[in-house]
């Protein structure tokens, strides 16, 4: 638009296409866990199945960025994709616990309003982040858990399905492989709680989620997950942890985390990165390495972030082998990552 | 100490004398909830005993600081003792679910290692914060629910009590209150959730906590309460999240809330405290003061918090009638209060 349409505009009155003409910058970024994602494990058949989801989750949110969407729709559509989908750990896909079922977590946060919702080891909800959502709108509650939060949802008029509808014989497979890691190193250890801080990473983590910026500048983040691999005692990681898992807020950024859950809410990842960004003035790609590369990986603190921020900037940082990611903006092209260095 | 006397330690190798010669700074503040806690509301000799049981948890905990033990100890002692007392809504005392039992959370962190432990909704254990503890040394995981939580309990030898053990008369008859209220108001609005945030601010607080500064140096925070009067649906406020009802870290402060569970989730209350005095090098009466009065009170996020930093200073902001409180430290003597201006 040049200068003369500009005045054009502005002499009618014509103030909403003025809004669009300004082409605000829109962004999202998606993620499908960090861990030990390395080349080798994967067929080329099976790591193309992999980048076809993660697109295909990107551009069904990205899309409705684009057609002027709130950043919240964005954030829900792009994960379904992703709970959807058997390959990752949330909805179907989901890890089994120590007994054999799915407890599924999830938050979501708005930038704007600062609202959120969150839900904790629900086994019978088909899209847990959709559930997150409608405890932000329709409850004055921020996080329900269990059962309780099923109740809810029925009285929401949301559908409970059997839990077996989130099964996989491949995260089945990895049920068995962890509890036999578990039950050789009892006999060394006597102690569960120390075998199970010794299994191998990949046990240990996948989740996923999306952080976007829609064109009224608002951001939104959202998180699901279904925990760690052979969990027991009702445990709750980090994903339904507003500001451990999920944060967002319109002044500094949006966040999304993956890893290994108690450090993340040991070290407030979420709220952390954006307060960095809020009272030290950093950018989003400072903040987030620091907390990541600097705070969490000396002491263990296996995982990643995403972080979209109000100009729509993106930074995607981790400190493991590979995490599953994607993203576009206004001025990005679309990418889509599995491996370090892509 | 004069200087005779410390070069004749040194001459002497006594350093450990010389370490207790220099009489680090400890604290701790307690706090029993916050509300509209008013003079009018209390007869003379109620007041008297809940100024007692307060002094009493402050003395219990800071004879051990005295002691040279851990802030950790101090913390959970005030705690338990808050926790036993029926005046306070954690432990026995608790207000009532819905459904007519109690349902507990706590958490506990340690500012030195930045090692937590919570639990969220449990219904048999005495003393819910010696239980967030146990799941902090004891387990891998930092947050255990429901019944989860209490098989940990088991395994590690804690006894499971009757629910009933947390009951009394006078929450007993809050809860009728409150179905009576939202009973009402539900015949305008057909809607529990919005009946449920109408109920005056006294139905939705409640909580104990403390904090503490050691010999050594290290800090601690802890919370412990029954939520909300008539929650339902497997509610999970702030006090067992990590970063909103509690937050310690050694380079900044330690702080546990009461209040709005709702805002202090999505404010990240307590770690957000502490971010603004390790990034921004405010004191903690300003850093406290401005989340309490100029981020939680112009949105309705009724509350307060108590915070010890580690210089051994203390503040205790809240933004409604009244908060339960006590403190002392090596700088100021034993105080006790209750309402605004005391």
């Amino acid at each position: 638009m040049n200068k003369k349409q500009l005045s054009l505009l502005i002499a009618l009155g014509m103030t909403s296409q003025l809004v669009q003409a300004t082409e605000a910058p829109i962004a999202l970024a998606i993620h499908g866990g960090a861990g030990t994602i390395e080349k080798a494990k994967f067929t080329p058949e099976q790591e193309q199945a992999y980048r076809q989801t993660l697109k295909q989750a990107l551009e069904t949110g990205y899309q409705l960025l684009e057609e002027g969407k709130p950043s919240l729709d964005a954030v829900t559509a792009a994960i379904i994709v992703l709970e959807n989908s058997p390959f990752f750990n949330a909805g179907k896909g989901a890890v089994y616990t120590f007994d054999g079922e799915h407890e599924l977590d999830a938050s979501i946060m708005d930038g704007q309003s600062r609202q959120a919702g969150a839900v904790a080891g629900v086994k019978r909800i088909e899209n847990p982040i959709t559930l997150a959502r409608k405890v932000m709108t329709d409850s004055v509650h921020v996080m329900l858990s269990g059962e309780g939060a099923e109740s809810f949802a029925k009285q929401q008029g949301v559908a409970l399905v059997d839990n077996k509808l989130f099964d996989t014989p491949f995260r089945y497979d990895a049920l068995l492989k962890a509890k036999e890691k578990l039950e050789k190193a009892k006999n060394h250890t006597k102690d569960y709680q120390a075998a199970h801080f010794a299994l191998p990473m990949e046990f240990k983590m996948g989740t996923v989620g999306a952080v976007a910026l829609d064109k009224l500048g608002n951001l939104a983040a959202g998180t699901s997950t279904g925990g760690m691999t052979a969990k027991r005692f009702g445990r709750v990681g980090d994903s339904p942890i507003i500001g451990a898992g999920t944060f967002a807020d319109n002044r500094s950024c949006a966040v999304s985390a993956t890893g290994h859950g108690e450090y993340f809410i040991r070290y407030s990842v979420a709220s952390d990165i954006c307060a960095r960004v809020a009272y030290q003035g950093k950018s989003i790609e400072k903040a987030g390495n620091e907390v990541i590369h600097d705070v969490l990986a000396p002491i263990g603190g296996t995982g990643g972030v995403i972080i979209v921020d109000s100009k729509g900037n993106i930074s995607m940082p981790f400190n493991t082998p590979g995490m599953y990611r994607a993203s576009k903006s206004s001025t990005s092209p679309t990418y889509v990552a599995i491996f370090k260095e892509e």
